[in-house]
């Protein structure tokens, strides 16, 4: 049987993507992004899940930054969560929301539910958690006129109520993780492919104006789209930068390979971190 | 006396990087990263630090995003701050390392030390909080065999002794701070200047092939550098992208208005976020 990892613990948005995406029960929580990755990679685990943008839990520049300089998996599909922040009561709650005195949750889920909390709960006091599970946890353990922030998983996983929901302040935000396996063929996510991409980790051979400029110009001649570039600072000091660029086209024979020699030519390094589907999970 | 405002709480890396750039006790912690900048834009302080890349503590997305959907303030500063995390433990504690059962910190510390904990530590149970300071809090009030992860002000400010030094695994990761304020002239900071940068926000018109390449002509055939490039997903929906660019120049008067116009001949919208001093702090 298939052995997937995530970053946990129970009820946090990275368990939540991972439900969504693969059913049965041999899922592993890892305490983090790190030990996840390391599990993949000497094979005590087949799939590993990480967040990769925009994640509640978990940062995301340490699964880029730890895909680049220690463990070299590929990325064999990306999947797309919306981003839906409930506020959660214990099932014996009956009050209204000013009854609530004290509010738990990850600060990074508080901070996404600023204006609400402005707005409707001014009087409320905010505690900061680990995760959103563990704030789950915590009021379904104490009960009282407590609240906490978390999604549909976390209720259902400690028995909580909805007692409003979608309080984030963006509707349009959405999470991304990125499922990492030595062996594609384990992969079995049967929800309908959104888009093929291709990520490309770029070093440019020195710091000089324009060379960005020149790695873009062998994609622009091609007409491939480009749906993020972000430049990062290697961990060799200042000044010193790799890029990531995600193509929206899968990897094939010609354009890729036509790419990768022009930016050869001009000194770059390029890697490619995987050429994947992308699953867009309506939760 | 001006008031400046950090995101809390007590011995984060946030807090160092206040105390190491501006002397005086009129500093005043927030919660969240949105208040911090609330706070700034309603006047009820006067300069707010906030985590802008490689953030322990508070995410990184969410002040950018903060910064172009909610509330729009300039850019004054920047302040870079290298990682630097040391195992603390109490002034009672006589062990060796093998002794210490228990390691305290946020994730992201931890994650950030996982070759250390890894190799040195693999028998030690690890425990989250939601941040470095509160888990030099939590060790400094119960006191035992236990360590927690953070930075030196934590260990000053709690009392604790630093029993490994460094433990970090990147030895050249730093992370990155704005100073935000609308009025440029309360800013005081008698560090170095390292370098001037200046931070545009550009939309497209529309996602087509090329587009991106077009935008980085403007800056590549004046031969200005730019430091760091960063697509961000709109929050109208998915497809939709903004750029973050870092020119490594100080805004002028012949170039960047230059700039601007070609990009609004394209379509785009330019808006410029700061033209700052960068302070590298040695801490």
């Amino acid at each position: 049987m298939v052995q997937i990892g995530y970053l946990g613990p129970r009820g946090t948005f990275t368990k939540l993507a991972v439900d969504t995406a693969f059913n049965g029960e041999n899922k592993q929580s890892f305490d983090t992004i790190p030990e996840c990755i390391d599990a993949v990679s000497d094979r005590s685990i087949d799939i590993g899940v990480v967040p990769l943008e925009n994640a509640i839990e978990g940062t995301v520049q340490l699964t880029v930054d730890y895909l680049v300089h220690q463990v070299r998996l590929p990325i064999v599909a990306e999947i797309v969560v919306p981003i839906q922040q409930h506020l959660l009561v214990g099932p014996d709650f009956s009050g209204d929301l000013s009854s609530i005195g004290d509010v738990y949750s990850h600060s990074h889920a508080i901070a996404q539910c600023h204006q609400f909390l402005h707005n409707e709960m001014p009087d409320a006091n905010l505690h900061f958690t680990s995760s959103t599970g563990k704030a789950a946890e915590m009021i379904s353990e104490s009960g009282g006129d407590v609240a906490a922030i978390g999604n549909k998983l976390a209720a259902s996983e400690y028995g909580l109520t909805i007692h409003r929901d979608n309080i984030h302040d963006y509707s349009n935000n959405h999470t991304r993780f990125v499922v990492l396996a030595s062996d594609k063929q384990q992969i079995n996510i049967t929800h309908e492919v959104q888009t093929e991409k291709t990520s490309l980790l770029i070093t440019l051979p020195s710091d000089y104006a324009g060379a960005l400029y020149q790695v873009l110009a062998a994609f622009a001649w091609r007409k491939m789209n480009l749906s993020k570039i972000e430049s990062r600072p290697m961990k060799t000091g200042l000044g010193n930068y790799f890029f990531i660029v995600d193509v929206n086209e899968p990897y094939d024979d010609v354009l890729f390979p036509g790419v990768i020699a022009e930016l050869e030519a001009l000194g770059c390094k390029v890697t490619i971190l995987g050429t994947y589907p992308v699953y867009l999970m309506n939760i």
